[in-house]
């Protein structure tokens, strides 16, 4: 009776069966993943699903299953006619995160097809679409056809989600938003595969944030999903290596759309902050070993250094702002950024060293001045946000400028002022340096 | 934030609160059982939250405010206008299981009111109300009023659930049965409970069944739910005590509704099987033992005992059928409950020990005959079943009938005489007899 009603997906045995821990076979997670796209597969019946999940886990097999079951659950494209390989990075989410927009230049211009498909901010981590968005005119709602055109002949297109990837990654994912299931490792590895191995890339780069401002709280957490995302994405047939990246402290000097993105066009122009420079090239470097372009490090480290000091790169955006719509002048020109107009500026209340800028507080400050959304439905002010004054380590006096804050409207920033000036604090003794490559994964 | 968040029943919030194994207090569930009937808890919600509860389980404290939440999502009866102490048994289920229909009438010829509520067969186990409906013209679904006479008037009345009785219970349980949350004993003590204390009883007695046959098949976890059940139901303010008892074999001779029925009388008329006998009497003396009418055991007993040998229960029940619409003549004439025509009898292949007569597998056997249910809207067969001439331990010899089957159409026999020959095991070694009643639970 039971082999009977097997043969019949009766789900509530498939979930019992994972609530007893044992193994969903491949054809019992695609016969669910399709039956949740089809309604026979109650979401009821997936959010109890997920909640066993969360206690049981997936194996390395089954998050293979579970994740080529969500890519196969909508377009999957090809780019085998591009010849050059194609990587991607994907960030699980940082404050002041504004690296995919000077790394995928950089890379670009180092000849590997840099197809980027990047997401919208929600909570207290922004969206690097919000950020290409605060460049007038600038387009991330490519076609599917625009995006081949463009990868043809840039090399690079910086979009949003396009055509229909992964749906049901998109419905397993709300669903689990509201069902206390986000914090499983294996739902989370094929939610995040499932959508890039839509994409039709040869390589990924994984860049998983640990720490205060990140998804991962704790060092061992996101080191268990870094080697999950690696070995699954692995299995699923493609060359995949992930960086542990410190999320303690915001990268590099601001946070908020306009902000940042000036911030990373510095990077092109081989300005910019230390952190960010170090972070975007640890992994454009990894990016060109996924690609098969340089052997070892040190050479790979040399040709994106090329490519920033010889102008490549800063070509390379220009070429991609134009190709989307925006004013190429604005690379050049970061300042041409419009920044809000009320700005107020938070000071040291006593001298010594800052030990601590707390990025969750600083998140939320800046999507309090409107940077942000609380909603995925809520509009963004792209001039609105942070400006950092000074980094962790740095020795300051009573008085000096801690961040200044941009906002639309004056009644934003007393608020705002007095959440960024808890979150940075000013301690005797300098701190200890941190790292922010904490290590790197591969398979 | 979260402080604001929890005070607008933060579903998903409290979801995770559970999951990570922390309590939910009071006004948390009161919150989630009232969300769930208004509609702002999603069932997706319910389930991710059942499957939670699987893995964290609920402490008592938890499971009371469960339990009194779904009581009071409907109508709670008070019967405070019967003097008499109101007192209901409710079995966890079994196979050949008629006790309710011998026992409410030989306890309410005691002195004490039994307002019994039962269900339908579902599976391999039977309901007493389908056995009641074996009698011909015999009504169980009164309106609250008539069974708030026929109980002022005679003490017992035999019915199915009345009213609005804890709707959250029962649209939580259709949830749980779809989502593989079914096996959790909080849920399983706020489920029987809450439908019990809308009732307007005093007391309730348990007959907790475990083995084969039953919901619970190992002695740890019967031993675990009747435990709960105590305790909660005490916590909730009423009498509660439970029996453990084995569900390794039918109970009786009979699976079957007017096989069954039939069986049942036979106990009122002092004759019937002494396994029968003895559970039917070892509940009536706990159920007149919390409803203090006998304060020791044997005293208890003569008193059971009593209501039988003088005919009281008799007539009990004579006067309980008469009052819902059944023919008071069949509780004298048994036989005049209607079997169905096509017979066959099956007989033992060898020599040796009846060892085991398996309840899962006769109770599947009774449904395939059309004694029972799969879906909840199939049709009942109420002359169709099992009449089975051993008992475990009895000595056969080669061709002895082990067992009659009864249907409507013949081509159903023969598929159910295999399977019911599969059921009981000859062996050469006399078991070692099993009692019925394991245990004694009280607070």
């Amino acid at each position: 009776m039971a082999g009977t009603k097997r043969h019949l997906l009766a789900v509530p045995e498939l979930i019992a069966r994972k609530r007893e821990g044992n193994r969903l076979s491949d054809k019992d997670i695609q016969a669910l993943i399709a039956g949740f796209m089809n309604g026979s597969v109650a979401d009821y019946q997936m959010s109890a699903l997920a909640m066993a999940i969360y206690f049981r886990g997936l194996d390395f097999d089954e998050t293979v299953a579970m994740t080529l079951a969500m890519r196969d659950s909508g377009t999957v494209l090809s780019l085998d006619e591009l010849d050059a390989p194609k990587v991607d990075k994907h960030s699980t989410g940082g404050v002041g995160d504004k690296v995919s927009i000077c790394l995928a230049p950089i890379v670009a211009a180092c000849g590997v097809t840099v197809p980027m498909m990047s997401g919208r901010g929600l909570g207290h981590t922004g969206g690097t679409l919000d950020k290409l968005e605060a460049i007038p005119g600038f387009r991330v709602d490519l076609s599917v056809r625009e995006f081949r055109a463009q990868l043809r002949k840039i090399g690079c297109a910086l979009i949003g989600q396009t055509g229909d990837l992964a749906p049901a990654d998109k419905r397993l994912y709300a669903l689990r938003d509201v069902t206390g299931t986000v914090e499983s490792i294996p739902l989370i590895t094929s939610s995040i595969l499932s959508k890039k191995l839509a994409e039709g890339i040869d390589a990924l780069v994984l860049d998983v944030k640990v720490g205060r401002g990140a998804f991962m709280k704790t060092e061992p957490d996101a080191r268990d999903l870094a080697r999950s995302l690696v070995r699954v994405g692995t299995l699923a047939g493609k060359r995949v290596s992930a960086l542990l990246t410190d999320m303690n402290s915001p990268i590099g000097y601001t946070i908020g759309n306009a902000l940042e993105t000036s911030e990373a066009l510095e990077i092109l122009h081989g300005e910019g902050p230390d952190d960010l420079r170090h972070l975007t090239y640890e992994l454009a470097v990894e990016m060109l070993r996924a690609a098969g372009i340089a052997q070892t490090k040190a050479r790979a480290l040399r040709r994106v250094e090329l490519a920033v000091s010889s102008g490549d790169a800063l070509q390379k955006m220009r070429q991609i702002v134009g190709a989307q719509g925006g004013d190429p002048a604005v690379v050049d020109a970061p300042d041409r950024l419009a920044l809000a107009r009320r700005r107020s500026t938070i000071r040291a209340t006593k001298a010594g060293y800052v030990t601590e800028l707390d990025p969750l507080e600083l998140g939320h400050t800046s999507m309090s001045l409107g940077a942000g959304r609380s909603r995925s439905e809520d509009a963004v002010d792209w001039g609105a946000g942070i400006r950092l004054r000074v980094k962790r380590g740095d020795e300051v006096r009573e008085g000096d400028p801690l961040a200044t804050l941009y906002a639309s409207r004056s009644a934003l920033l007393e608020p705002a002022a007095d959440r960024a000036a808890s979150a940075i604090r000013i301690a005797k003794r300098r701190p200890a340096p941190r790292d922010r490559i904490i290590a790197t994964i591969r398979r």
